[in-house]
């Protein structure tokens, strides 16, 4: 009822169905007649030398994470100095000579050429596309998606953002580093494990879905840790994806990778930038900067109770603001999807090339044309007092632009468009001088209204900065107009601009605890633990009140059979469907219960690496786990040179135990099952040990049971 | 092997089984036909009305246990300064009239009165001694204590802290603490429940182990949440020892509640110690105030990648330390076990009553004789640049003692032993000035020893604050003897006090993710989250090399059947015992298996809740859970009456979809499945369908497992 306020219906919501393609992770441990030799020659000592490799891994996954991002952080800086510098100083000789439109050119030269070369790196891998957040997503829900783990995305997505972002596209790098992180976590121990075994130990390292899926988790944290400088972040937000069963030692060696990578970048980067190495100053690539009253001042509070209720009203707002992000961007996608991408692939890039264009113009002209001149306010040095400090301000300070403004004031739209995105965030969290209202209402428009363009070409592209400039120019707005014309004169802009950031980004990716935390470990600053909650849980009740999170929407629109948090009430009336009769795994299901009915054990299931195997002489666990994760297809094996008649025992493969619900299960249990453990498939057992079907995550999809609820409701 | 270097041997390790007496909590969602009828009812409106009371519970739950923090700190904080600003005054005025006998004799007045009634109220309810963070433990592992959540235990156990550590027992309030918010959070709800019926809700609210079990957690994370301004650190612990399947709903919720608590308590603290009502400057009970470069000093860092190696050495000898602690301590509770329990109730009033006396002689004593008067550092101000930080300051300067020392020194002991203990922490991490490594050695030799004879008595007393002020002498004697006799004059000390106290704290508690997190937001610092991560883990490995965690030891003393969080690699060699035969829960599913043998259906288990309703007429969900959470004993009811030949059906009231096990599944799937979904009894299911067992809890301890697989090498 909700969705037709923002335009959509609830057959446009339904229009696309999750697609049967998809197959799900297996992370249930299949404990088969190999695996069991395998575990013979386990012992406790053996296991602890396991545990110690996998501590290692995450180390070198949380330190190549890391230097993955420095690489990003690197070339970003170093492109946009140049492309900055260059224009800057073409504008202010040109603002005398009065050849402007030379200064536009050079810029346009910059940022085209740029996002060409982002649109065709992801010509080569289009899964590079994109934030890399849904995929990341889906992969830890437990659904395989081609060619997400692979390291020519991560070349592609790696290379790709750094032209994207530097090519002044209203897009950021953190998405994009935490797709990198994982692919880092799936791809480093597989390299390893192929090493370590040439050096003989007697059992291959982890070569299971489950543990691969163990490791992109610690790749997703490092990413997120890499990008904001937010280890437990990063750890809670692999956790609220990934969301298998709480396994402690698998969290703290999450957080260890997370600590790895914010470290490594932090080391690197102080390093480089300050010439200081071995001190850690800057934890992540997008920093808060330091919140904090100027020491004269000491009434000054960053917030107080009083201000909560205006938080309340800007995290109202902030989830309006994203719905409709959301509502317009899935529009677009939709378009997209209809019009663009089944054209040849050029048209593709000449669609990145046009919205850099746009973006481009509206960023000089709007700089030139919109800005007003401020006075340059005498305490706009935030404060000196501490190193970490005065980096912030250097760089407040020196990312403020004077373009066409007299001396002792500065043109204040030039200063958050002609600057790079982290630079103007900075501006709105710490910049005392003033911004007009008329110049954040504009700015926030054309930005908001250029980056939903954006999310959705084909380059890589991130969402939370944009998100957050966006929202604080929101907040800083709100700031201003509570001080100007409401005359509360006490209260923090940059808080204001803050929870503006974060309202407007839980409005648009609706997540939950991690977020909270992420932007509690960007800020630094424990404080603001509870107005950050509090906005982001307003957020996200009013934007679901009309849409999905933008990640989800993009999850959908691809038809990813994802499994939601947890069932809804009106779920449980009824058991589950299951898929039954022939077919699928029901076929492999009944090879074990022939086996069944001899008398000899109980219900039995098959992986496909143990129906390959099963052609062939007994294989081991390492020769079963040797092909991994690409098995041949079934269709190629060559079964004419056998003899016809030959009988194929797969008992050995079979997985003695598996799970099993009997038929009368609800959905909730079900589905709690299914998901806790990973599974990807649930046989369905009735009272006297019979199968009579198999629950795939395809039968627990929400579409499905809402589908299945309205036959429930039309039945009766 | 290793632990007969402690002097500990396998044997003794054995000593104590887990009793069988104690009944699980039953997570498990148990969809009989009265559940189904509620169900039936159930749309998703009234969905989330549900939904939107649990979310009013946790915030009322956080605002309770904040109060009850503000109650405790109150008056620690009040007669703290009572006891010591009389104390004072009159060592001041004996100094010079020599009659310090006087004084001494005063304070020990004060500190045996306080002591004497915390070890009454623990006489009255002797579940409240200790920290209480055991008993959480238990109870979220799923093991159902009595006593712990109840009412009583609240009201004695928090005063009963609130005189221990204002009796100057070297305990803190921290545990404590915790499970205050734990009993809040199991008592609130269903309080709310009683008079919502009244207002007439349809169906009753949280009258089950499941809901009460996580307003438990709740509860438990916002005690650690206002005990140390943590509010992720109390989630995370939360979900550390809960440990159930990652439910991100909840996990919100928890923080949500654990901001709560923290802010509420942050509120009035502002308000009531400074005044600036609506202002947050104060986050927990625990503060390690800010730690900060002085501003003059541009080379100074907290710690550099190089400190990195120090901090590794202190994680070892922590955990050595935190070793040494826990062995002493195990064999004084033994000793306690065998000779104090047993004799009337007043003998453990006397020992505390001891240990108290002692106590205060020592910390006399020690203040007036051990002491080196120091010169007064100019620069022990730390900074004065904004409010929160002249709190430290202040807090720090005033509790300087100079005692005996000539104008311009101070007594470097007394500053430690003659202040609350929090203060002493705050010295060692912030006081420029130096202490003399003799005194820090002392002062760590004198504290060890008697925190560790006082955990244990019969008070209530918490560890955090003890282990943390204990290990920060070590720290800063490290920094001392690395500054002065190494010479590396870059260091900064309060960093090694930290490291220190991080070090000892992980060597004696053992927790991961959860300590590491509340120390970070102590510190409200993220920086140091490398440097404390990695301390903790070596301080955790090496300290894991010779015994358990303190808490485990007193849980494993008091024979708790706790179930570990994973089980080791050798016990997957072969299945699971099952209890088999007559007896427990096996007769129940027999009642089930009647009923299936007649073909009607499935397998089904009933609980004692439906078995007592059997004998009554058909009875609705309310009223099976109107009793919740003491139901009338099965040996209670009167069956005399009834007609024998009578036949009871307790179909209605069984469980028609229990998960199940085949007889063949592995101990680590057994284990996985039991843990994650919180399940009480599994009942172990044949090929045909045939009932063969029942694994309970006891089943699954290590201490079983073990046994089992030494009998597997012995058969071999």
């Amino acid at each position: 009822m909700a969705n037709t306020i923002l335009g959509e219906t609830q057959e446009e919501e339904d229009e696309i169905l999750p697609r049967k393609d998809y197959e799900s992770l297996d992370y249930d441990r299949c404990i088969n007649d190999p695996y069991l030799e395998v575990l013979e020659t386990m012992d406790n000592k053996k296991g602890r030398r396991y545990e110690a490799v996998k501590w290692m891994m995450v180390f070198a996954i949380g330190v190549c994470t890391g230097l993955v991002g420095l690489f990003v952080d690197f070339f970003v800086r170093l492109f946009s100095q140049l492309k900055f510098g260059v224009v800057q100083t073409s504008v202010e000789e040109c603002s005398q000579k009065g050849c402007l439109a030379l200064s536009l050119l050079e810029l346009l030269g910059f940022n085209l050429t740029f996002v060409f070369l982002a649109s065709l790196l992801v010509l080569i891998e289009p899964v590079a596309a994109g934030s890399g957040i849904p995929e990341i997503k889906c992969y830890l829900n437990g659904v395989k998606v081609p060619g997400i783990v692979r390291l020519r995305t991560l070349l592609c997505k790696v290379f790709g953002v750094l032209f994207s972002v530097a090519g002044g596209l209203f897009v950021g790098k953190e998405g994009p580093m935490i797709h990198s992180g994982a692919v880092v976590g799936a791809g480093l121990p597989q390299f390893q494990s192929i090493s370590l075994r040439k050096i003989q130990f007697n059992f291959p390292y982890f070569r299971s879905d489950r543990d691969k899926r163990d490791f992109v988790s610690a790749g997703a944290a490092a990413g997120v840790a890499a990008a904001f400088g937010a280890p437990i972040g990063g750890t809670l937000f692999s956790l609220e994806e990934g969301s298998s069963f709480w396994n402690q030692g698998l969290t703290w060696k999450v957080l260890f990778c997370s600590m790895s990578a914010t470290f490594t970048l932090n080391f690197f980067r102080s390093g480089i930038q300050f010439g200081s190495w071995g001190s850690f100053q800057l934890p992540g690539l997008l920093n808060f900067g330091e919140f904090k009253c100027s020491d004269s001042d000491k009434k000054c509070h960053l917030w107080t109770a009083m201000d909560l209720g205006f938080f309340v009203v800007m995290g109202v707002i902030g989830g309006l603001l994203g719905a409709t992000f959301n509502c317009l961007n899935k529009r677009l996608a939709k378009y997209r999807m209809r019009n663009v991408h089944p054209k040849p692939k050029l048209v593709r890039v000449l669609e990145s090339l046009l919205v850099s264009l746009v973006t481009t113009v509206v960023v000089f002209m709007a700089s030139m044309v919109l800005g007003e001149c401020r006075q340059m306010s005498s305490s706009s040095q935030i404060g000196n007092d501490s190193f970490q400090l005065q980096v912030t301000s250097e760089d407040v300070n020196s990312s403020i632009k004077t373009f066409f403004c007299p001396n002792e004031t500065y043109n204040d739209m030039a200063t958050l468009f002609f600057n790079p995105q982290e630079s103007a965030i900075l501006q709105l969290f710490h910049q005392d001088g003033t911004f007009s209202p008329v110049t954040l209402a504009l700015f926030f428009a054309l930005y908001f209204l250029l980056a939903c363009w954006t999310y959705g070409t084909s380059v890589p592209s991130g969402l939370f900065v944009p998100s957050l400039l966006c929202g604080a120019a929101f907040g800083r707005l709100v700031a201003n107009v509570l001080k100007s014309y409401i005359g509360l004169g006490h209260i923090y802009s940059g808080t204001f601009a803050l929870i503006g950031a974060a309202a407007f980004l839980g409005g648009v990716v609706r997540m939950t605890i991690s977020l909270t935390v992420i932007l509690i470990e960007s800020t630094n600053e424990i404080t603001y633990g509870l107005p950050i909650m509090i906005t982001l849980m307003v957020a996200k009740w009013t934007g679901d009140f009309f849409n999905k999170g933008i990640y989800d929407i993009h999850v959908g629109l691809r038809g990813v059979p994802l499994l939601e948090w947890e069932t809804e009430v009106e779920m449980d009336k009824g058991q589950p469907e299951v898929t039954r009769g022939p077919g699928g795994l029901w076929k492999r299901a009944s090879v074990g219960q022939d086996k069944r009915g001899h008398g000899e054990s109980g219900l039995w299931t098959v992986s496909w690496s143990g129906l390959q195997s099963a052609s062939q002489p007994r294989l081991s666990y390492a020769e079963m786990a040797e092909d991994y994760p690409r098995y041949p297809d079934i269709h190629d094996l060559d079964l004419t040179l056998l003899n016809p008649r030959m009988i194929v025992d797969v008992t050995p493969y079979m997985n003695p135990s598996p799970f099993t619900v009997s038929p009368n299960t609800h959905v909730s249990q079900v589905f709690n099952l299914f998901r806790t453990m990973g599974l990807r498939h649930l046989p369905v057992v009735n009272a006297v040990g019979e199968i009579v079907g198999i629950i795939t995550r395809h039968n627990l999809t929400f579409e499905f049971l809402h589908a299945r609820l309205r036959q429930h409701y039309q039945t009766i």
